[in-house]
Protein backbone atom coordinates (compact mmCIF):
# COMPACT_ATOMS: atom_id res chain seq x y z
CA UNK A 1 0.00 0.00 0.00
CA UNK A 2 1.53 3.13 -1.05
CA UNK A 3 0.20 5.75 1.46
CA UNK A 4 -0.97 9.55 -0.09
CA UNK A 5 1.88 11.63 -0.31
CA UNK A 6 0.68 14.16 1.96
CA UNK A 7 0.94 11.91 4.56
CA UNK A 8 3.45 10.52 3.79
CA UNK A 9 5.88 13.70 3.91
CA UNK A 10 4.01 14.76 7.35
CA UNK A 11 5.19 11.27 9.18
CA UNK A 12 8.76 12.07 7.27
CA UNK A 13 8.92 15.89 8.66
CA UNK A 14 8.45 14.14 12.37
CA UNK A 15 10.85 11.58 12.21
CA UNK A 16 13.11 14.06 11.91
CA UNK A 17 12.74 14.72 15.73
CA UNK A 18 14.74 13.55 18.14
CA UNK A 19 14.37 10.18 19.15
CA UNK A 20 10.69 9.94 17.02
CA UNK A 21 10.85 6.38 14.84
CA UNK A 22 8.74 5.55 12.07
CA UNK A 23 5.70 4.33 14.40
CA UNK A 24 5.62 7.70 16.46
CA UNK A 25 5.87 9.47 13.80
CA UNK A 26 2.88 7.95 12.04
CA UNK A 27 1.26 8.56 15.45
CA UNK A 28 1.61 12.19 15.53
CA UNK A 29 0.85 12.52 11.78
CA UNK A 30 -2.32 10.53 12.10
CA UNK A 31 -3.64 12.37 15.36
CA UNK A 32 -2.62 15.73 13.55
CA UNK A 33 -5.08 15.10 10.60
CA UNK A 34 -8.23 13.24 12.35
CA UNK A 35 -7.81 15.19 15.79
CA UNK A 36 -6.60 18.66 14.88
CA UNK A 37 -9.33 21.55 13.22
CA UNK A 38 -7.70 23.42 10.40
CA UNK A 39 -7.32 26.71 13.17
CA UNK A 40 -5.49 24.01 15.16
CA UNK A 41 -2.68 23.15 12.90
CA UNK A 42 -2.33 26.96 11.81
CA UNK A 43 -1.82 27.29 15.48
CA UNK A 44 0.69 25.07 15.75
CA UNK A 45 2.26 26.47 12.15
CA UNK A 46 2.72 29.61 13.50
CA UNK A 47 4.24 28.67 16.75
CA UNK A 48 6.94 26.96 14.83
CA UNK A 49 7.46 29.64 12.88
CA UNK A 50 7.59 32.57 15.48
CA UNK A 51 9.76 30.16 17.61
CA UNK A 52 12.38 30.46 14.66
CA UNK A 53 12.02 34.13 13.48
CA UNK A 54 11.76 35.45 17.64
CA UNK A 55 14.16 32.95 19.45
CA UNK A 56 18.12 33.64 19.06
CA UNK A 57 20.95 33.65 21.88
CA UNK A 58 21.18 36.48 24.13
CA UNK A 59 24.26 38.48 23.10
CA UNK A 60 25.53 38.58 26.78
CA UNK A 61 25.41 34.77 27.60
CA UNK A 62 24.27 32.93 24.50
CA UNK A 63 20.79 31.64 26.57
CA UNK A 64 17.95 31.57 24.33
CA UNK A 65 15.59 34.77 24.10
CA UNK A 66 13.31 36.77 22.48
CA UNK A 67 14.72 39.93 23.62
CA UNK A 68 18.39 41.85 23.25
CA UNK A 69 19.23 40.66 26.89
CA UNK A 70 18.00 37.48 28.10
CA UNK A 71 16.06 38.04 30.94
CA UNK A 72 18.09 36.25 33.71
CA UNK A 73 21.38 38.34 32.58
CA UNK A 74 18.46 42.02 32.67
CA UNK A 75 17.57 40.89 36.22
CA UNK A 76 19.64 42.70 38.87
CA UNK A 77 18.72 41.33 41.76
CA UNK A 78 20.78 37.72 41.11
CA UNK A 79 24.40 37.34 42.23
CA UNK A 80 26.07 38.97 39.45
CA UNK A 81 29.70 38.06 40.40
CA UNK A 82 29.40 34.23 39.48
CA UNK A 83 28.82 32.83 36.27
CA UNK A 84 27.98 29.08 35.65
CA UNK A 85 29.04 27.88 32.55
CA UNK A 86 26.13 25.01 30.82
CA UNK A 87 26.77 23.63 27.81
CA UNK A 88 23.37 24.37 26.29
CA UNK A 89 19.85 26.52 27.27
CA UNK A 90 17.96 23.05 28.16
CA UNK A 91 20.58 23.04 30.98
CA UNK A 92 19.62 26.41 32.16
CA UNK A 93 15.75 25.09 32.55
CA UNK A 94 17.10 22.21 34.71
CA UNK A 95 19.09 24.44 37.16
CA UNK A 96 15.96 27.07 37.05
CA UNK A 97 13.83 24.44 38.03
CA UNK A 98 15.73 23.58 41.01
CA UNK A 99 15.22 27.11 42.05
CA UNK A 100 18.34 27.46 44.56
CA UNK A 101 21.07 28.92 41.86
CA UNK A 102 20.67 32.77 41.75
CA UNK A 103 24.12 33.62 39.63
CA UNK A 104 24.52 34.36 36.33
CA UNK A 105 24.70 31.93 33.25
CA UNK A 106 26.63 31.44 30.60
CA UNK A 107 25.47 29.19 27.44
CA UNK A 108 28.30 27.40 25.43
CA UNK A 109 26.08 26.31 23.16
CA UNK A 110 28.10 23.71 22.48
CA UNK A 111 31.72 21.41 23.55
CA UNK A 112 34.92 21.53 22.52
CA UNK A 113 35.05 18.52 20.14
CA UNK A 114 38.22 17.81 18.19
CA UNK A 115 36.41 14.43 16.58
CA UNK A 116 34.10 16.56 15.21
CA UNK A 117 36.33 19.61 14.40
CA UNK A 118 34.57 21.86 17.26
CA UNK A 119 37.05 23.96 18.74
CA UNK A 120 37.62 27.36 21.38
CA UNK A 121 35.91 29.36 18.15
CA UNK A 122 33.05 27.54 17.09
CA UNK A 123 31.57 27.68 20.72
CA UNK A 124 30.34 30.64 22.93
CA UNK A 125 33.34 31.25 24.56
CA UNK A 126 34.50 34.81 22.98
CA UNK A 127 31.91 36.70 25.08
CA UNK A 128 32.86 34.54 28.17
CA UNK A 129 36.24 36.35 28.25
CA UNK A 130 34.88 39.34 27.37
CA UNK A 131 32.74 39.46 30.56
CA UNK A 132 35.69 38.03 32.62
CA UNK A 133 37.49 41.32 31.40
CA UNK A 134 34.71 43.69 31.67
CA UNK A 135 32.67 42.61 34.60
CA UNK A 136 32.80 42.15 37.85
CA UNK A 137 33.43 38.22 38.18
CA UNK A 138 34.70 36.52 41.57
CA UNK A 139 33.87 32.85 40.03
CA UNK A 140 32.89 30.68 37.33
CA UNK A 141 31.85 27.37 38.08
CA UNK A 142 31.64 24.88 35.04
CA UNK A 143 28.73 22.89 34.66
CA UNK A 144 29.64 21.17 31.52
CA UNK A 145 28.74 17.24 31.37
CA UNK A 146 31.07 14.62 32.36
CA UNK A 147 31.73 13.21 28.96
CA UNK A 148 35.08 13.86 27.73
CA UNK A 149 34.31 16.76 25.60
CA UNK A 150 32.75 18.38 28.46
CA UNK A 151 35.75 17.35 30.91
CA UNK A 152 37.80 18.90 27.67
CA UNK A 153 36.01 22.05 27.79
CA UNK A 154 35.68 22.27 31.45
CA UNK A 155 39.87 22.10 31.37
CA UNK A 156 40.44 24.07 28.73
CA UNK A 157 38.09 27.33 30.75
CA UNK A 158 40.36 26.18 33.64
CA UNK A 159 43.40 26.73 31.84
CA UNK A 160 42.63 30.26 30.03
CA UNK A 161 41.23 31.73 33.61
CA UNK A 162 44.60 30.66 35.63
CA UNK A 163 46.15 34.14 35.08
CA UNK A 164 43.54 35.81 36.98
CA UNK A 165 41.87 35.60 40.07
CA UNK A 166 38.60 34.45 39.72
CA UNK A 167 37.85 31.26 41.34
CA UNK A 168 36.84 28.36 39.01
CA UNK A 169 35.23 25.71 40.06
CA UNK A 170 33.47 22.19 39.17
CA UNK A 171 29.88 21.06 39.78
CA UNK A 172 29.98 17.99 42.37
CA UNK A 173 29.54 14.77 41.00
CA UNK A 174 28.11 12.20 42.85
CA UNK A 175 25.28 9.56 43.74
CA UNK A 176 21.91 11.33 43.01
CA UNK A 177 20.08 12.02 46.04
CA UNK A 178 17.49 9.65 46.50
CA UNK A 179 18.91 7.01 44.42
CA UNK A 180 19.79 3.48 46.02
CA UNK A 181 23.04 2.82 45.72
CA UNK A 182 22.78 -0.70 43.57
CA UNK A 183 21.49 1.64 41.11
CA UNK A 184 24.59 3.90 40.79
CA UNK A 185 27.18 3.14 37.61
CA UNK A 186 30.62 2.24 38.70
CA UNK A 187 32.41 5.80 37.62
CA UNK A 188 29.48 7.40 39.89
CA UNK A 189 30.04 5.24 42.76
CA UNK A 190 34.00 6.01 42.33
CA UNK A 191 33.40 9.69 41.63
CA UNK A 192 31.18 9.58 45.18
CA UNK A 193 33.65 8.09 47.04
CA UNK A 194 36.57 10.24 46.06
CA UNK A 195 34.26 13.73 46.39
CA UNK A 196 33.36 12.51 50.24
CA UNK A 197 33.07 15.17 52.96
CA UNK A 198 34.02 14.84 56.11
CA UNK A 199 30.23 14.93 58.46
CA UNK B 1 13.06 31.73 35.20
CA UNK B 2 10.44 32.39 32.83
CA UNK B 3 11.01 31.23 29.07
CA UNK B 4 10.62 33.47 26.27
CA UNK B 5 6.86 33.46 25.03
CA UNK B 6 7.47 32.38 21.90
CA UNK B 7 9.69 29.64 23.26
CA UNK B 8 6.52 28.50 26.06
CA UNK B 9 3.93 28.55 23.03
CA UNK B 10 6.25 26.04 20.70
CA UNK B 11 6.50 23.59 24.32
CA UNK B 12 2.77 23.77 24.89
CA UNK B 13 2.08 23.42 20.95
CA UNK B 14 3.84 19.87 20.94
CA UNK B 15 2.48 19.03 24.71
CA UNK B 16 -0.96 18.26 22.25
CA UNK B 17 0.65 15.44 20.73
CA UNK B 18 -0.17 11.91 22.34
CA UNK B 19 2.09 10.78 24.60
CA UNK B 20 4.36 13.94 24.74
CA UNK B 21 4.97 15.37 28.53
CA UNK B 22 6.71 19.12 29.31
CA UNK B 23 10.40 17.25 29.04
CA UNK B 24 9.89 15.59 25.37
CA UNK B 25 8.44 18.54 23.78
CA UNK B 26 10.93 21.32 25.10
CA UNK B 27 13.53 18.55 23.25
CA UNK B 28 11.63 18.94 20.09
CA UNK B 29 11.14 22.45 20.89
CA UNK B 30 15.03 22.93 21.53
CA UNK B 31 15.87 20.65 18.40
CA UNK B 32 13.82 22.81 16.20
CA UNK B 33 15.20 26.01 17.29
CA UNK B 34 19.15 25.29 17.71
CA UNK B 35 19.12 22.39 14.57
CA UNK B 36 16.54 23.39 12.00
CA UNK B 37 17.49 26.46 9.33
CA UNK B 38 14.60 27.93 8.49
CA UNK B 39 13.98 26.69 5.21
CA UNK B 40 13.36 23.59 7.59
CA UNK B 41 10.83 24.93 9.23
CA UNK B 42 9.00 26.38 6.41
CA UNK B 43 9.07 22.73 4.94
CA UNK B 44 7.65 21.63 8.25
CA UNK B 45 5.06 23.93 8.32
CA UNK B 46 3.90 23.30 4.93
CA UNK B 47 3.77 19.56 5.25
CA UNK B 48 1.91 19.75 8.53
CA UNK B 49 -0.90 22.31 6.48
CA UNK B 50 -0.34 19.88 3.23
CA UNK B 51 -1.49 17.28 5.22
CA UNK B 52 -4.52 18.70 6.57
CA UNK B 53 -6.03 20.59 3.40
CA UNK B 54 -5.29 17.80 0.81
CA UNK B 55 -6.16 14.48 3.34
CA UNK B 56 -9.71 13.46 3.91
CA UNK B 57 -11.58 10.17 4.01
CA UNK B 58 -12.26 7.88 0.97
CA UNK B 59 -16.05 8.05 -0.17
CA UNK B 60 -15.98 4.43 -0.70
CA UNK B 61 -14.42 3.05 2.20
CA UNK B 62 -13.67 5.80 4.72
CA UNK B 63 -9.89 5.40 4.28
CA UNK B 64 -7.05 8.47 4.35
CA UNK B 65 -6.63 9.46 1.04
CA UNK B 66 -5.75 12.68 -0.91
CA UNK B 67 -7.77 11.79 -3.72
CA UNK B 68 -11.90 10.89 -4.03
CA UNK B 69 -11.33 7.23 -3.97
CA UNK B 70 -8.46 5.85 -2.23
CA UNK B 71 -5.63 3.67 -4.00
CA UNK B 72 -6.56 0.14 -2.28
CA UNK B 73 -10.89 1.06 -3.50
CA UNK B 74 -9.47 1.86 -7.20
CA UNK B 75 -7.25 -1.22 -7.76
CA UNK B 76 -9.19 -4.18 -9.26
CA UNK B 77 -6.85 -6.34 -9.02
CA UNK B 78 -7.89 -7.16 -5.73
CA UNK B 79 -10.02 -9.44 -3.99
CA UNK B 80 -13.41 -7.14 -4.69
CA UNK B 81 -15.59 -9.74 -2.72
CA UNK B 82 -13.93 -9.61 0.85
CA UNK B 83 -14.45 -6.38 2.89
CA UNK B 84 -12.18 -6.18 6.44
CA UNK B 85 -13.64 -3.76 9.07
CA UNK B 86 -10.84 -2.25 10.68
CA UNK B 87 -11.31 1.22 13.61
CA UNK B 88 -9.21 3.26 11.80
CA UNK B 89 -6.65 4.14 8.76
CA UNK B 90 -3.36 3.20 11.09
CA UNK B 91 -4.89 -0.39 11.30
CA UNK B 92 -5.11 -0.65 7.46
CA UNK B 93 -1.44 0.26 7.35
CA UNK B 94 -0.57 -2.34 10.12
CA UNK B 95 -2.79 -5.14 7.69
CA UNK B 96 -1.19 -4.26 4.51
CA UNK B 97 2.21 -4.14 5.94
CA UNK B 98 1.75 -8.11 6.45
CA UNK B 99 1.24 -8.31 2.36
CA UNK B 100 -1.20 -11.28 3.14
CA UNK B 101 -4.65 -9.72 2.88
CA UNK B 102 -5.84 -8.52 -0.89
CA UNK B 103 -8.94 -7.96 -0.09
CA UNK B 104 -10.55 -4.48 0.29
CA UNK B 105 -11.08 -2.51 3.58
CA UNK B 106 -13.84 -0.89 5.68
CA UNK B 107 -12.80 2.13 7.78
CA UNK B 108 -15.26 2.99 10.66
CA UNK B 109 -13.17 6.10 12.05
CA UNK B 110 -14.03 4.78 15.72
CA UNK B 111 -16.40 2.34 17.33
CA UNK B 112 -19.41 2.15 19.01
CA UNK B 113 -19.59 3.21 22.36
CA UNK B 114 -22.24 4.08 24.33
CA UNK B 115 -20.59 5.64 27.23
CA UNK B 116 -18.92 8.37 24.90
CA UNK B 117 -22.29 9.00 23.19
CA UNK B 118 -21.05 7.33 19.57
CA UNK B 119 -23.90 5.51 17.93
CA UNK B 120 -24.29 3.80 14.80
CA UNK B 121 -24.78 6.82 13.01
CA UNK B 122 -21.30 8.51 14.35
CA UNK B 123 -19.06 6.16 12.79
CA UNK B 124 -18.56 5.54 9.19
CA UNK B 125 -21.39 2.28 8.91
CA UNK B 126 -23.88 3.84 6.38
CA UNK B 127 -21.37 3.44 3.63
CA UNK B 128 -20.90 -0.24 4.79
CA UNK B 129 -24.54 -1.06 3.92
CA UNK B 130 -24.47 0.79 0.68
CA UNK B 131 -20.92 -1.56 -0.04
CA UNK B 132 -23.28 -4.79 0.72
CA UNK B 133 -26.07 -4.05 -0.83
CA UNK B 134 -24.68 -2.42 -4.46
CA UNK B 135 -21.53 -4.42 -4.39
CA UNK B 136 -20.91 -8.47 -4.51
CA UNK B 137 -19.82 -8.70 -1.29
CA UNK B 138 -19.23 -12.16 0.03
CA UNK B 139 -17.38 -12.19 3.01
CA UNK B 140 -16.91 -9.12 5.82
CA UNK B 141 -14.40 -10.16 8.09
CA UNK B 142 -14.00 -7.59 11.54
CA UNK B 143 -11.09 -6.77 12.67
CA UNK B 144 -12.13 -4.13 15.42
CA UNK B 145 -10.10 -4.25 18.64
CA UNK B 146 -11.10 -7.03 21.20
CA UNK B 147 -12.24 -4.27 23.72
CA UNK B 148 -15.71 -4.20 24.98
CA UNK B 149 -16.29 -1.24 22.09
CA UNK B 150 -14.50 -3.59 19.60
CA UNK B 151 -16.66 -6.53 20.50
CA UNK B 152 -19.97 -4.48 20.53
CA UNK B 153 -19.03 -2.92 17.39
CA UNK B 154 -18.22 -6.60 15.92
CA UNK B 155 -21.58 -7.81 17.44
CA UNK B 156 -23.84 -4.41 15.66
CA UNK B 157 -22.53 -5.48 12.10
CA UNK B 158 -22.34 -9.33 12.44
CA UNK B 159 -26.73 -8.47 13.57
CA UNK B 160 -27.52 -6.00 10.87
CA UNK B 161 -25.93 -8.26 8.22
CA UNK B 162 -27.49 -11.39 9.62
CA UNK B 163 -30.76 -11.87 7.56
CA UNK B 164 -28.31 -11.75 4.16
CA UNK B 165 -26.33 -14.27 2.65
CA UNK B 166 -22.86 -12.62 3.62
CA UNK B 167 -20.28 -14.66 6.01
CA UNK B 168 -19.30 -12.40 8.20
CA UNK B 169 -16.30 -13.78 10.33
CA UNK B 170 -14.06 -12.44 13.07
CA UNK B 171 -10.25 -12.44 13.38
CA UNK B 172 -8.49 -15.01 15.48
CA UNK B 173 -7.71 -14.11 18.34
CA UNK B 174 -4.48 -16.30 19.84
CA UNK B 175 -1.16 -16.43 21.25
CA UNK B 176 1.36 -13.91 18.84
CA UNK B 177 3.46 -15.67 16.74
CA UNK B 178 7.32 -15.97 18.19
CA UNK B 179 5.67 -14.52 21.91
CA UNK B 180 6.96 -16.79 24.73
CA UNK B 181 3.91 -18.30 26.46
CA UNK B 182 4.75 -16.90 29.49
CA UNK B 183 4.78 -13.42 27.99
CA UNK B 184 1.22 -13.71 27.37
CA UNK B 185 -1.79 -12.44 28.90
CA UNK B 186 -4.52 -14.24 30.76
CA UNK B 187 -7.21 -13.30 28.44
CA UNK B 188 -5.21 -13.71 25.40
CA UNK B 189 -3.91 -17.31 26.52
CA UNK B 190 -7.51 -18.45 27.31
CA UNK B 191 -8.53 -17.01 23.95
CA UNK B 192 -5.68 -19.06 22.73
CA UNK B 193 -6.82 -22.48 23.87
CA UNK B 194 -10.78 -21.48 22.62
CA UNK B 195 -9.88 -21.34 19.41
CA UNK B 196 -7.24 -24.53 19.36
CA UNK B 197 -6.90 -25.76 16.42
CA UNK B 198 -6.29 -29.58 15.30
CA UNK B 199 -2.71 -30.39 13.55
Amino acid sequence: MVLPQALEDLIEEFKKLPGVGRKTAERYAMHIINKYTEEEVNQLTKSLSDAKAKLHHCTTCGNLTDEEICSICKDEKRDLSTILVVENTKDVFSIEKGNEYHGLYHVLNGVLSPMEGMGPDDINLESLWKRVVNDKIKEIIIATSSTPEGETTALYIKRVLQETDILVSRIGYGVPVGLNLEYADDLTLSKAIENRKKI
